[in-house]
């Protein structure tokens, strides 16, 4: 169900991350994490532009969306262009899963409500969404749009006014309308959007800093991993 | 300095669009028009990427926007990709110009303010960029940003608030982000978004029932022109 980069993992004997660090960087991480939230997380059903979800993940580290939560596209790989990316999704927390219904049900367990992009009786604008309880952003295939499997498991369909003849925008270009929204939205009527618990802060702190050491392959890699 | 695709013309004899068009169309263009301008424009300057040029586009069409003015990349063509673009373009007013000096000129004669989308000394928020007045929002290359020539001759920056590590957004997701920004200003603080005079609404009309029309080839194509 799972997926992302290469996993690293503290061992005894290996220097700590924090000593290798410079403080600039260290200050950087913790601007990134009061900015962060696990709130506001994004589903992406069965993409097969590897542009699209590239931009899609570039959107997302940088309006501070930590999750996104991916359902596999049958017939053609997760293979966002890292030309696009520039390496920014070793940041995200990125879970894969092989339905819908999985990814659904992981999310309602947490308390998430299930918005889905989509052109449908009763949708409603994005700009009369509010985004102060758990919300996941659902965006849908770019030629099909989002599965029957989604329409029939969402708490609710949004869509971006369309104000000309064209009928949609590019995936791209809708999740950013849409995640922008709801960052200014937080920060408007939440008073911010980082919202990490300081738990979840602590965890990631760790993560980010093993992330900015140059040589994590060599020094903490799983093979050589002795705890 | 002009550009976009074929050009048509009535001419006598030839049966007038508004006779080979069916009501719901005339309906759809008349709600188009009600939700378009000429106050908020995009410039392009230097675009490289295709998929990146039609997504602008694309979302100009969708958000109401009619005039797209591109300035040219000396290295590569001008070549929105059609997949993405989906023929949205061929409602859009195109301008094209070999430099951006040229193309400034053309906009500051009509009363626009020049507001690049650039990280620098003193750039404002998008959120905080109000949309009263005639605005270009100006967005440049895909790896170098905006020329020199552009920033020497801004009337003012602003910047999406960058909230992960990522430093930039991919220029389709921040054409998206801002120009959505400023409709939603617009509608909010305006009341409308379309503010086309009488006039321009009447020859954008016309335009645009000229481009519905199937046959407008072989019935208005500038080879069958008599007048």
């Amino acid at each position: 169900m799972s997926g992302g980069g290469p996993k690293y993992e503290l061992h005894e004997g290996a220097p700590l991350p924090d000593e290798l660090l410079l403080e600039p960087r260290k200050e950087r991480i913790e601007q990134v994490l009061a900015n962060r939230t696990r709130n506001l997380v994004v589903v992406l059903d069965r993409l097969e532009d590897s542009f699209n979800m590239a931009a899609v993940l570039r959107t997302c580290e940088a309006m501070g969306v930590q999750e996104v939560h991916v359902v596999r596209n049958p017939d053609v790989p997760w293979s966002p262009n890292s030309k696009v990316t520039q390496g920014c999704d070793k940041w995200l927390d990125l879970t894969r899963y092989d339905d819908f219904t999985s990814c659904r049900r992981a999310l309602k367990d947490r308390g998430f409500s299930i918005q889905v992009s989509a052109v449908r009786e009763g949708a409603r604008s994005l700009f009369e969404l509010k985004f102060d309880t758990k919300v996941a952003l659902v965006f849908g295939n770019e030629r099909f749009g989002v599965s029957e499997e989604v329409l029939s498991q969402a708490d609710g369909f949004f869509w971006l006014p369309m104000l000309g003849f064209t009928q949609s925008l590019n995936i791209s270009a809708a999740a950013s309308a849409s995640i922008t929204r709801a960052v200014a939205w937080r920060m408007e009527h939440l008073g911010r959007h980082g919202d990490l618990s300081a738990d979840e802060t602590r965890a990631l702190r760790d993560h980010f800093k093993l992330l900015s050491v140059k040589q994590r392959g060599r020094l903490y890699g799983q093979h050589v991993k002795r705890g």
